[in-house]
């Protein structure tokens, strides 16, 4: 607080802003986060004539969210719930677990909860993250491919230098391969970082802009940009899809052909026809970078019950489905190659997505570093492989719109 | 309700999930729904350990969300806020506004008002909607290459017959187009619904499925899925990025170069650079859709605030950033291909959503209908603008990561 | 020839060269093509130390060539060869063919005769072309994202005038839509011909300029570029291989199983195995716009025997092979989006190519028009349909790098 | 020759496949090569009604052939020509050089002659191969992500043994990485090979042959196919567009302003934005991994004057052009991410293809070897540069089509 008013109130506050004493984005300065909050709701509604009650329903202390949001009116109530509990056996979680998901898309838990009781009705399902690596890819600019070929090689023979530099920036991240990419006089240089329990984005960006302080000392090279979108940092990019970002995780169950028949009211080979031409050749068709139905609306909805980026399920749709006819019955799996999850930092700490991690029992940082991240991403992935599972078995009998006209808008 | 229990409590309930007499996600057949939702609550923080008193701190009848849901716990709080106001000449919407955006992500609503408030000093943004459309692709099986030639035939032939059938299912949805693709034994029919304020697509899976079933009657195909993944929902994909899903919409703004100056402590020459080198030639190296800094991160802030489906932030994604140098200062545009919007149905009526869309004033249907979405889409496409305008700046003045380390996480 | 100089033969025409008299690209003006191109060889001679012999060994008048080719020297002799014969039963191309192919790959031309072979034994190979239409895509420059969506708008209403402007240009194409795309101050129009038995980028090129001269006429929005790469011509783009450019064209095969264990070693279900795993799943995980074994191989073989633009490969990889396994044994199809083939003009009249031209019957135009180049994309589609047979085959009974060692180099 | 007739002639070699004694593509086996081949010829005039003169008048041997065709009938003649001299200062190649081109394309080589001509009068331009390495992915089943997830570590920690298993095959080759990929029950390694001078596709795949023998040998991965398609052989992939497959090489050149107005009749600004809205914006829109006007054309008439494999134009279609104005002048470069090229093997051995390799100075193995492919790859990227200077201009002064109309077809 810059200023010495004493005790003011929402009113006195938007009038200040009314005045022009007070700047609307720096209310904060001038009260407390909830007095601020409440103040900017009065500007908003009166310049808009909406009610904002619901928005300023929030639970919480709005300084809390203070490292999360500017400018800041409350919050928004998505409706969330559970699906499960769903066994699962991954590299990191282990166990019967109730997965959150918060959404707007009415059948979707009904559908997602479907396939996770198929999957435990056939034992559980299995998950493995399969590589690990925050990425941030500064792009240089140099006079000439001579310089850039001189470059690249520059970086190849100094990734130790490069190291010292980016991992003197942070307690926990270890950077594992900077890797250069010459356009003509534009150098790429694509970093990734082991980034342990965080998404680490930020981690990645601060150790990154010290390894290009030494880049631009030692060579000629004039960066350009921190991020030069070889990154990729929410955008849908091939390199995601086929290097990974974040974690590439994968999850597969084996159905007998019982359970396929009773529960899900199909056959393996119908179900495996359904992906082929759909997920598979269909997508081949559409130019698609994801091959699967709806792992999208599983990683969203958990994403947003667990305090992760909403932009970054942008990645986390770069998936393939996979489904097989064995002679025990149904293999179905789903890899997603980027999702981009942290147990720590961002909005892990806002009450409700800390509850949510909770539900998860992967709050905070794992121990070892990495296993709280490694095991929200086997969650996600057997969510993501439940939800295939419902929605391919329910196209195969032809049930998809008559399931959301009885459970839909 | 189907039993004769009286006012059941939270406990009791679960107490009859406990002894096997309920299953846990009926439980609002069994009591009211927040009643039901306190019940679920109690079980996960059983089964889990977590507490979810924040989750269950929502601010309306549970009962409202049930169109949203299913296995309800509560909610989960976004911190929201707004930016802006920032002036908007669009096809459907005019004036000043105020975006409401909801996050997880630090420093990003100080980012964007900074994009708007440059915006509005260079006297405001315009927009344009220059597509509409809600896609859906059935997959049809046929025997071979000669039926599926025939049936891409037929379909050509009668497009009027399955004009007829698709919209009988609808009030306001109007079939504008029916695109065959054959792949071997496989044939897409790509169908194009002007869906109007509805994001539509229940709308056109519904109107797709009667016209599917003309066309399962009248030639010798099998509907093997009603989406073939050739529509494309929920997964990058580049028939989106190319044709378009939802709206495409773009949005410009000529910025004097004393405010680029003054204001963003840059050069247009620098921002362009910037644009060129990561927006262009970065994203072309990364073999990517989305040729942008970072659109999804205000797609996803935008959808959040007035209840789009977050899992369509994916489509959202796919869009082109660019800045020309002008003799009056800088150019800049933002052209989104697919953005999935809409202003009835879905999240919509969510309280906290509905009054994000009061802070637009494009709640319900627009009039003349389509009207209102098209001015949702417009604001989001300012949003996005804003928000490039700014980072491009920031990456300009090689401010990235200090802003983090100040603002955020 | 626009000197005086009676009789030079090449050693004279090369010593004036030489001497500064006659430039090194315009021997053509003073003598006729063939001494031109021998004193050609005879400059490249001296300044590399290479023999040209074998290049000057053609068998043809070098001024029939001049349409073709520049600063000739002689001709490259490809090996050539067919395979077949194949009996094919398609839309134009109908009948027993011998497919000519010219290569320089090992093993190629034994390859895809086994899957004639096999393809011959299963009664023959249906082909049939889907859609039809040669693309070139102008880029405007437009003041901003206003003026876009009013250009795309007057294009709408214009396609009439527009078609006249380029039909007046042609004798045979015709305009069949007029498509435009909006990105911020940039336009695109993407036209569609059906060009009939020419490939077409000539006439597209032609007709399109001048439907350019009618939208800077009546428009305010000035031609950047005659093609804005959204044709896409000669480069692998998603919105070739999704919307087709040239021919769409589509060849399928039913195997008896015994045929295929007897002819192929191997089994239905080995085969579909492998076209699964490796042509839709790892294609997939490329990030790959061609889902097929090695179409581009059987293109580029024909391609070169016929006379068609060796770049334009780059297109003819956009195809999509699937395997069914059916009561009856193997369904196996590949649908190639964007061929682009014609049998008048461009390389058609070359000796050799012609010659191949009449190997399959359809040198010139056709009766009616486009018959032509439709039987020869069917007749490309059946080899490439064989090439996929045989090696999925290959590849089924692990022969791959053994046949390569035996055949190879 | 397996039987015991005496100088066979075309028309008695002709008779016994017609009387049913010879089979038609194994009459290499009764006959030395020419008169096979002119018996071929026979027959399928025969077949056909074609003249197949021209075809026949190739001037070799065709049991030289033998290694790079089977069903020989002939030669296609391609017309050749060269472009230059253009200086190059590569990182292998130095100095004047001419480049061989053969197309049917009129107008190309004249366009990148003039490309070569302003280079020269820029004093020249440089080129660098950037990264190496030809590389094959087999696929492999496993029973589940747990398994695959276990192959994946397995093959981290025994690169070695695959190394000594896979260099064991080849004297020149060298392994250089195997990087996993895991997909559900799929893992593919992308084995990276330094092949030195030969393109490599025979090379590696014999070599990661032996490499399967031992995964398959060592742990419970049943090997599908020696190729997954992650190769990415012939077919536009992004993992080549990133990663890239044989040579990644980029060649630059900056042209002085008046040079530009002189010679091209147009400025660098213009260019720069013709650059700009078609080639980055334009591809950007289109879906595209090619970023670059007409790459393929130079690559397709190099590859063809050089015995290189004409499919493989396909990535070498993975090509991003930039164009920068600089106080100088004119700065472009083109980068080309996927050149697959080699001077031994092949088809470089054929008469009129190896008298290609000489013109540049490249035939056989270089010293060190490695280099003469580098030096080819160079040459290369100096005539695409070319190629896109000329094109540019041309567009940027409105001639394509005229250009066309005069020296076309």
């Amino acid at each position: 607080m810059t200023d010495s008013d004493t005790d003011p109130t929402p009113e006195t506050l938007a009038d200040r802003v009314r005045a022009g004493e007070v700047r609307f984005h720096a209310l904060e300065e001038h009260a407390d986060a909830d007095t601020a909050t409440a103040a900017r709701r009065l500007l908003v509604e009166e310049q808009s004539g909406a009610s904002l009650d619901h928005v300023g329903a929030y639970s919480f202390d709005a300084a809390a969210a203070a490292p999360n949001i500017e400018n800041m009116t409350g919050s928004v109530q998505i409706p969330a719930g559970v699906v499960g509990p769903v066994s699962i056996d991954g590299g990191a979680a282990a166990g019967e677990y109730y997965l959150p998901m918060a959404t707007t898309e009415g059948a979707l838990l009904a559908s997602v909860n479907r396939g996770c009781s198929v999957i435990d009705r056939a034992g559980g399902a299995s998950a493995r993250v399969t590589t690990t690596g925050m990425t941030r890819a500064p792009v240089f600019h140099v006079e000439s491919v001579v310089e850039g070929e001189a470059l690249a090689s520059w970086v190849r023979d100094n990734v130790d230098t490069l190291r010292d530099a980016a991992e003197a920036t942070t307690n926990h991240g270890e950077l594992e391969e900077v890797k250069p990419y010459v356009v003509g006089d534009n150098v790429f240089l694509r970093f990734r970082y082991d980034t342990k329990d965080a998404m680490g984005m930020n981690m990645a960006t601060i150790a990154t802009r010290a390894a290009c302080e030494v880049v631009e000392a030692e060579t000629t090279a004039s960066l350009v940009a921190l991020s030069g979108n070889l990154c990729t940092d929410k955008k849908p990019a091939a390199i995601n899809a086929v290097e990974g970002r974040g974690r590439s995780v994968t999850a597969d169950v084996l159905v007998p052909r019982e359970v396929v028949e009773e529960r899900l009211h199909t056959t393996p080979e119908a179900i495996a026809e359904v992906n082929t031409r759909k997920n598979l050749v269909g997508s081949a068709k559409a130019g698609s970078l994801g091959f699967n139905a709806h792992v999208a609306n599983v990683v969203a909805a958990m994403f947003l019950a667990t305090g992760q980026d909403a932009a970054q399920v942008v990645e986390g749709a770069n998936a393939i489905t996979t489904v097989d006819v064995r002679e025990e019955g149904l293999y179905a799996s789903v890899s997603l190659a980027s999702l981009e999850v942290g147990t720590v930092g961002g909005g892990t700490k806002l009450p409700t997505q800390a509850e949510g991690l909770d539900v998860l029992g992967v709050r905070g940082g794992g121990d070892p570093p990495g296993t709280n991240a490694d095991a929200l991403a086997e969650c996600v992935a057997v969510g993501a492989l439940a939800g295939e599972l419902s929605l391919l078995s329910a196209l195969a009998s032809r049930h998809l719109s008559s399931a959301h006209e009885s459970l839909g808008r």
